[in-house]
C-alpha cells in the first residue's frame, strides 16, 4: 500500500511517497517540484502536472492526499495556488488515484496530538514515524510527508473502527 | 485561423470556436460543458479537462483565450473557479495552444466600445459580428464567444499596427 502526499505551492510543490506494510510506515521517495515563478502560469501548471505524472508513473500510489492551506495567503496567492491544485488534481484523477484532503489542523492533530503544534514538531514526528536518519527539508517536502503520514493514520484508525 | 474562447465556471464552462478568414469571423462550434456540482471536485475537474480535450481534438484551434472573472464571487467560489481554470490551462498547454486572458472590461471595450456595456449588448454584438440568426444562449456560451471575438479583434489591431 503506497500513499502519495502532496503540499502544493505556486513555486514549490512538495511530494512524498510512503509505504505501509504490516502497520509500519517507510519512506519511498520524497522531493520538490520547483517551478519558475517567471514563467507564464499555464506553462508552470503543465510543468507541475507533467512532473507529478512522472512521480505517479514511478511509484503507482494507491491513494493520494493533499494539504489544504488557503489561510495566511493573500487573495492573489490563494488563486494561483488553487490553479496549481486544479492542475495536480486532474493528473491524480487521470491516474485513477483516490484523493483525500486534510487541513493543517487535522495533520497536526494526527501527528502530534494537538492542533497548535509548530512546524518543527510536525517535522520531527514525520522523521520518527518514518524512522529517518535526517529530517526532511525543505518544509514543502516534510509537509508533503506529513499529510501522507496523516492519511496513513486516519486509514488505520478507520480500519480499527470498521473491524471492531 | 481558429480561436477557442472559454468562459470557465465551477458548474458550467462555456466554449466557442470561431474562424477568421480574410478578416471575416464565423462560428465553428459553441457549447457548454456542464459539470455535476454534487460530484467530488477532482472528478469534476477531470471531466472538464477531458471534455475540453475533445473540443481541442475536434477543431485544432490555433490560439485560445479565457475570460478572467474573479470579482463578484465570494472567496470559496473564486477558489473553486481557479481550480477549474488550472485544469483547463493544463489541457490547453498540452495541446500546444497559446493562451491569452482578458478581463470583462477588455472584452466589453473590444466588442461594444465601452467598459460599462451590459451583458445583453455584448451578446447582440457577438451575434452581429458572427452573423448568427439567433443569439447564443446561455450566457456562458455567449461569454465564451465574446472572449474569442475580443481576441480576434485584438489580433487584428495588433497586426495593423505592426503592418503600418
Amino acid at each position: 500500500m503506497r500513499i502519495l502526499g502532496i503540499d502544493p505551492g505556486s513555486s514549490v510543490t512538495g511530494f512524498g511517497v510512503i509505504a505501509i506494510e504490516g502497520g509500519r510506515l517507510s519512506l519511498v521517495e520524497a522531493g520538490a517540484l520547483r517551478l519558475k515563478k517567471s514563467e507564464h502560469l499555464p506553462l508552470r501548471l503543465r510543468e507541475a502536472a507533467d512532473r507529478l505524472g512522472e512521480v505517479i508513473a514511478r511509484h503507482r500510489p494507491d491513494e493520494a492526499c493533499l494539504e489544504t492551506v488557503f489561510q495566511h495567503l493573500n487573495v492573489r496567492s490563494a488563486l494561483v495556488l488553487a490553479h496549481v491544485r486544479g492542475a495536480l488534481m486532474v493528473e491524480l484523477t487521470r491516474g485513477g488515484i483516490p484523493l483525500h484532503e486534510y487541513t493543517p489542523l487535522e495533520i497536526k492533530k494526527a501527528l502530534v496530538g494537538y492542533g497548535h503544534a509548530d512546524k518543527e514538531q510536525v517535522r520531527v514526528m514525520v522523521g520518527k514515524l518514518l524512522r529517518l536518519r535526517t529530517l526532511p527539508r525543505p518544509t514543502d517536502v516534510s509537509d508533503a510527508l506529513a499529510v501522507a503520514v496523516c492519511h496513513a493514520h486516519v486509514r488505520a484508525v478507520r480500519r480499527r473502527w470498521e473491524g471492531s
